[in-house]
């Protein structure tokens, strides 16, 4: 299976700017590897994508992009921190949405500046976890 | 008919960590049966997936997603906390659309949850239903 | 034309759990005869495919969904309103935008509903009709 | 080339409830001849399609649908005007931003009323242009 | 390799009425080469496509669109700006994320502009970057 090959071959040759297709919860991000592994190395995502992680890559879809089960909308401003170092995201947005994210690929600076955003925030409550 | 062959040993073979797509009234959603069972094992979602279930999976699109007639936009949230364990949902959405997509799919504890959400509001009747 | 015949024959035989594909204004939505007829029989989307309704079914798109030109965004809360009998939308949605849609698919019992929710809103002026 | 000879035969032989594609920016929007020509016949739309207009059409992209270089996410107001003659956005959707569309395609109706809601709002210097 | 070839002749042949597509981080935009150069020459952006740039263009997805590893949420208002030389955004969009890609894609008269903004904002904390 010559997909199946340019699988392995993405995960276990680093090579920085090859582009990459992530498919997070049905939604397609194009990125770089570059991005995915040069701000946060230690991440789940960076380990997904380096050489010496200890990680498998995760299934790809038919059209090669890489299987996520996650949420589209929240993993959004976890790819922008990731490409320019700021967390950027529009008012509307729920910042314990983002946060969530940001626990599940391990992305430990982002995680203490939403969880300090989320402590001044006025009804922190209205968006606590149910369980 | 090779479609509908493998609906079925999807739905009647537990596989956990296997990935579907869903076709949710026109979009496509990707996540993972363990996604679908884990959590709410009670759910319609859940037994559509569970092999010893008593549903029918339902009709599958031409790319294989499973047909499901209601709101995708109200199905994010949904699915997000089916992937989490946390309610999470924008300022600007209506608590109102999430809870009827929970009713319908049966996810009960969230359920709970939104209805609490609803009756703290000032102003619920704004979206009382019609009927 | 096969595709001219496929079409004929979903609105002439009645199959309620039929999967149909709607073209609104550019964007696909996936929904069910039942959704469409059940409701609110004397519409207009549900005439178009009822056996012996007197309005012709539309063109179809290349993918076979049924091409209707109006918008897609405010038709959304439409087809919620027919899958569940509640109307629902996000509050930066334009009770207008949907009003108009509602009229024009002739949903009378959402019309007046909605009519009454912008007869009670503080500057009903900011979107009033220009012609 | 058999598209380019059914691109000027679209744009020749006026045919009103002809469906046709637009890509706007890269979102297609689909609708008919009758709504891009018929409120508004002097519009720069309008005479892109009218047998005896003075435009030449634009270019198609790879499915048909005709190019134009503006934003998507403008249009849509400018198209739902044109479909049922009623200006209608949400609440966070930028006025100005559907004004500068208004201009460009020529439709000075929807100018005008959009000038006169700029000028009675609050703050309108918040959205001065740049040059 | 065609493709290869198509993508130097673009950058090499200056054509400014040709038509090009951008897949900025998973989602594609269409615009003219006019556009991309027009406003401001000396942007990343009209340099890569400018026929004595010293700039390589970047690599094209398999439907021949060019990769930009970056957010296309707050692409939108700068594309739009080259297009029309103002800027525009909706209520909720993050001005610190348009900011962002302005300064990434160096279009510094829109730099200059959305500082100004953020400068006279009541809690510009609120966006303040990480690092």
């Amino acid at each position: 299976d010559p997909a199946e090959e340019a699988s392995l071959s993405v995960a276990t040759n680093f090579a920085p700017n090859r582009w990459v297709k992530l498919n997070v919860g049905g939604q397609i991000y194009a990125t770089t590897i570059d991005t995915l592994v040069g701000r946060e190395p230690d991440s789940m995502l960076a380990r997904m994508f380096l050489q010496d992680g200890n990680m498998v890559p995760s299934e790809r879809d038919e059209q090669g992009a890489y299987l996520i089960d996650r949420s589209p909308r929240y993993f959004e401003p976890i790819i922008n921190y990731l490409r320019h170092g700021q967390f950027v995201c529009d008012s509307n947005v729920s910042i314990l949405g983002v946060l969530e994210e940001a626990r599940f690929f391990g992305i430990y600076s982002l995680v203490t500046h939403l969880e300090e955003r989320l402590g001044q925030e006025e009804d922190p409550q209205s968006d606590r976890p149910l369980t």
